[in-house]
């Protein structure tokens, strides 16, 4: 059953790297297609070894290779808001999206069939992955703020935009990723900073972050274009000042 | 098995006053508890009838029930949205979310565990119908803004923000629905207009809409307050214009 050449390759490789090997042919899989459309036998050939070596590394077979899958690339996800707290909020978030939409469309197929659900291999404990890494998306986001203790509003804000990143993720991917990923990116780090000055108009703690993060801005930045576009249109309503 | 009155009560109710009962029985047993927590015999036992009434009406057993309860849920959901198209869009947009948050609240632990998944009986169709809510929404939501051919920009603001709704839900369930459900109600409303006017600043047509919006708001209304409360913290900010 096993051909030559990969059982030479399983004797050079030590037992993390044919793990991650097997993983990456994994998660190459599930992100063409939908779960329920992979089998343990297209990861084996994908990875050029023998099915009896899948189940060797992963005995629970696809449920458990799905959700190592999965875990693998929670942690890629996760990895991409990690981000030097230096300069302006809205690059430091602008990098953290390039990362994220990469990832986004290098797994178009998969990505949508974890967050939409509906895969008969979808357990509660695939849901908890997916939820950890919107909550760990979210204290990154928070740090980047330079709030030890985020008080209801302002978690409550951020949170709503991660799941907006998704959504908007999501929808980027069903309209065939258009418009381009900068003018996306441009666009959720806008919406981020609009959701953050509103929420501020209430929240005394939000208001004291905004502050501190508009003072780092630069005018030919993202919050001065912004500013400069979205003024005019509140002035021209008069009658609400 | 049956005992006598609900027997009685069987030959009172017609075939559709039958079913709609056993409707309600299972979506009040399913918002207070995760699908898989529910049994054929519980339903059979909040409607005071025999499990095999249950069957005779929904012979596909717990899943068929579960879809059931889910479209009318999801009708009721829908329902939220239909609103008179009068007065300033931000009161419409209160009255309906006034109406969505009523509905979390009242059905809290089915809401969950339906947006959340991870149940047994999460199949594609379960999703589908979720997401047949979330567009009709959004269809709902554009229909207010008078815009009959939403561009992909407005499309992508509206729908991103049925998204944060929905995410606001889940974490006022998650943290024993506080702050209040106005205050949520009116904090929702306000990121629509701020997420709004960030597009409108990119989007000739949602900037037209956003012109008609503002025409109509109220200084003393919901806009009228956002705007005294933010525009001191941009005008602090001065170096980005």
């Amino acid at each position: 059953m096993t051909p030559q050449a990969p059982a030479r390759a399983y004797r050079r490789l030590s037992v993390e790297e044919r793990r991650s090997q097997l993983l990456d042919a994994a998660l190459g899989l599930f992100a063409r297609r939908a779960p329920e459309e992979v089998s343990l036998d297209d990861v084996a050939e994908a990875a050029g070894v023998s099915r009896p070596l899948v189940y060797r590394y992963f005995p629970g077979g696809k449920q458990q290779l799905y959700e190592a899958a999965l875990r693998s690339a929670a942690e890629e996800l996760e990895r991409c808001f990690h981000e030097p707290a230096e300069g302006p909020l809205t690059q430091r978030l602008a990098r953290a999206l390039d990362r994220y939409l990469a990832f986004v469309d290098e797994h178009d197929t998969g990505f949508s069939a974890l967050l939409q659900g509906g895969s008969v291999v979808e357990t509660s404990r695939t849901t908890a992955i997916v939820d950890r890494v919107r909550r760990a998306a979210a204290e990154r986001v928070l740090s980047h703020l330079g709030v030890a203790e985020p008080g209801p509003r302002l978690r409550m804000t951020v949170r709503t935009w991660i799941s907006s990143v998704e959504a908007a993720s999501l929808i980027w991917l069903d309209e065939g990723k258009e418009p381009s990923a900068d003018e996306l990116r441009d666009w959720l780090v806008e919406q981020f900073m609009a959701c953050l000055v509103t929420t501020a108009g209430r929240d005394p703690q939000t208001a004291r972050v905004v502050r501190g993060a508009l003072a780092v801005e630069r005018a030919e930045g993202a919050v001065g274009g912004l500013v400069r576009r979205v003024v005019p249109l509140i002035e021209d309503a008069g009658h609400l000042w």
